[in-house]
């Protein structure tokens, strides 16, 4: 079941193929287990934190990603230059390639993540859907694999009913989705994501599923190693989102029965074991208001939003993923797993939510970070330092812990309220954060993957009133 | 078995009668309960951390502690101006004094700690000693109480043998505190421990016990309500001391049996009860390389140190304090005290370990604290703040948390690494502290309160030789 072409040996020294708080993420656990790391770094990234903290620092390639952090041949040489056992590619950029994998097993260097012929599979999520729902995984009503004509689509989106949704089979992380509300819609919608999905992904694969339109996004975190052993380590509620883009985490996802979240534990390991999946990876699923879970994606890499887990579990997950790299085993089981609290998690994006979420670059004149229990951050800049607008503006990761979900959302909100993110231009989303947090839709978990969106619309609805 | 005296009401506004860290430390609890907050400041303090956070800052006096957060009847008036329920006394200056609880019973304030009696009975070490020894407490041979005369000290010393330690029944902290070694040191150091303590503590009362040379320094942490319940919620170790003053503190204590643990855990609880101890407090014990615990004595309220009980917990120890001032009873009994991991706090102070610790107070024009995973920060300092000559020296309190001490090491070494304190004149105990956590004795739990002050005795005869 396990991908021979998986190499594995002790790491000592790591090459981080990433940047900003995800790089300084890797070298932080590194430096705990005493590993050697390589930073490489574009030109706008030279003085940025990772760069001051790793062991070693390389210039790779201009500020844009294609020359640089999406670079594989500067990525491999670099590797290959400092002599690294390992590299750890975060999440973004190459992490989901299984080129990137299978070139570094060919260069003799292990690839923190799943074996390149997992992630080869993982790539085509209409054949990830049918393996998912072969291991007894349940799936949205919808087509069996890519869809090949328009004939076809409207055939199989009668049959299911109307709303459905086109998914390119290529893509992910919330890009290539068109939901189409009637038949009517359907031929254009569906030239329309061929067309994308050939553009975005250079795939013009497309499957199509009954469309969800009140759901809450609950995903289920697990760690296998090349043993036989997977663990579930629990679900993360990431339904606060503003076009399919993450904006607020917690764990334990509330309001899920214990019957339900031990169900998504179990679909997590039998899809991970049905797949041969080694590492850490995420299972996505929908859940319904009647409380039905249906699955989504396997994201086969670390997650932004991990260190919700990690606060519940005590666990570190990139030392873990390092472990498993490495031919580790385990060490441990379901039963060993043993989430306590409640923890959120806030993405703080220098964006201006006011003008659709604009990205605002800018030199931090002032950043003061909050402290006190409970409160762990992460980020990849210190005050001075600047938000580039070569890369995704995220600042830093807030993230609480408290023993209740109430008491968590009390500690975000004192969190986020001490923190002071200044520079000319610069917008933070901190306001829409705490506005969020504390809505009664939120305190009572009635919210779906729609409610932020919805705020907006509302907002702007008032305004133009 | 409860003092009456002491008043308990709903707590709606509370005034922090501290500075520095452990003020905002409270505050931030008090925000997170939507409790109004009342900082107190000198004019040293008007522009710190705590003075911007508060809901609202009151200006006490002049920078001389005694003339603002030691000058009691300043502190009332404000707290009655401000109508403000509680007051919070934080560690230090009047957390310990019984007439600043009593008076505040008599304005209708609710003192956040012990009841006046109990504190009163506290302040008397000598009578705490031999209560603890009554309620079953293992305590060194020694006094009966204070020691009247020089004769009697003679004489009891003769009996226990040599060497004995002479302690000022008012005393505490690692204050009046003098090791006689051989019997003909005694009526000196009788007489100028006598001397010594009036000066100190305006009460000359000295009694006597044997001297253990080599110990641990482990201290329980207790929490009571008013209603008849006292947990323990686990041990400390803050064996790594210079003079008395602790360095680095971490729970759980290294090397104990579990035998010894619930031991000191049952021991707490015993001579909680029966000095009728309501709210949190810290029972401090010595441990010989034997592994026997001996009762040193009770503090009254929070502790430096109390973060690392919080870590492995999940509780937080200042809204702990909060419920049972306003009279509710814990509603959780030992059974449900589950500490998971390890944790250790390192103090970082403006002092120079090189020049005898002498504090190094300054602008801090650099402060770039750690992140990541598994570490809490607490501090009363932003960049650009100023470290007043006129307070004590503590920067900041780094606390990590791990599932293992052996990580939990590894972690604080990796976050000392990642501080930067800078200002002109400011030097720091973090090389110092790296050097104790990642020395093999700490590693081994050899070390015992003689340690650090042995390493500095080493260091410096080194560089004479």
């Amino acid at each position: 079941m396990i991908d021979t072409s998986m190499i594995t040996k002790p790491i000592r020294s790591v090459l981080i193929a990433n940047r900003g708080e995800i790089a300084l993420r890797i070298a932080r656990t590194c430096r705990e287990l005493g590993i050697r790391t390589v930073a490489v770094c574009s030109s706008a990234d030279l003085d940025s934190a990772v760069a001051r903290y790793a062991d070693e620092t390389a210039h790779i390639g201009p500020p844009a990603a294609k020359r640089s952090y999406l670079y594989l041949p500067s990525l491999i040489e670099t590797a290959l230059r400092y002599g690294v056992d390992a590299i750890h590619p975060g999440y973004g950029f190459l992490s989901e390639d299984p080129d990137f994998a299978q070139i570094c097993a060919e260069n003799g260097i292990v690839f923190v993540g799943p074996p390149p012929a997992v992630m080869e599979e993982l790539g085509d999520k209409a054949r990830t859907r049918v393996a998912m729902r072969e291991a007894g995984l349940p799936v949205l009503p919808g087509s069996d694999g890519a869809v090949p004509t328009v004939t076809d689509a409207v055939r199989i989106a009668e049959e299911i009913g109307f709303p459905v949704v086109l998914k390119a089979a290529a893509g992910g992380g919330g890009r290539g989705i068109q939901v189409v509300p009637t038949a009517a819609e359907l031929p254009e919608s569906y030239r329309r994501t061929v067309a994308l999905a050939r553009q975005i992904f250079g795939n013009g694969d497309v499957y199509l599923e009954r469309f969800l339109p009140a759901a809450r996004h609950v995903e289920v975190q697990l760690l296998a190693d090349g043993h036989g052993t997977a663990v579930s380590l629990g679900e993360r509620d990431c339904s606060l989102q503003r076009r399919h883009q993450k904006l607020v985490e917690e764990a334990p996802s509330p309001g899920l029965s214990e019957e339900l979240r031990a169900d998504l534990g179990r679909y997590a390991v039998a899809g991970a074991k049905a797949i041969g999946y080694v590492g850490a990876g995420t299972m996505e699923f929908l859940v319904d208001p009647d409380g039905r879970a249906t699955f989504m994606e396997i994201n086969g890499r670390i997650q932004v939003e991990h260190p919700v887990t990690e606060m519940l579990t005590g666990l570190d997950l990139i030392a873990e993923q390092l472990r498993v790299a490495s031919g580790e085993p385990l060490g441990y089981g379901q039963q060993d797993v043993r989430p306590r609290g409640a923890a959120i998690e806030c993405r703080i994006n220098a964006e201006d939510p006011d003008r659709g979420f604009a990205p605002t670059p800018g030199r931090l004149t002032e950043l003061r970070q909050p402290g006190g229990p409970g409160v762990r951050i992460d980020s990849g800049f210190v005050q001075g330092d600047t938000v580039s607008p070569h890369y995704d503006s995220l600042i830093a990761k807030l993230i609480v812990w408290a023993p209740t979900r109430e008491q968590a959302i009390a500690r975000a909100d004192r969190a986020l309220a001490e923190y002071v993110v200044e520079g000319p231009g610069v917008r933070t989303t901190i306001p829409l954060l705490r506005r969020l947090i504390t809505h009664p839709d939120f305190a009572a978990a009635r919210h779906t993957t729609r409610f932020v969106d919805g705020l907006l619309v509302a907002d702007r609805d008032e305004q133009a009133a």
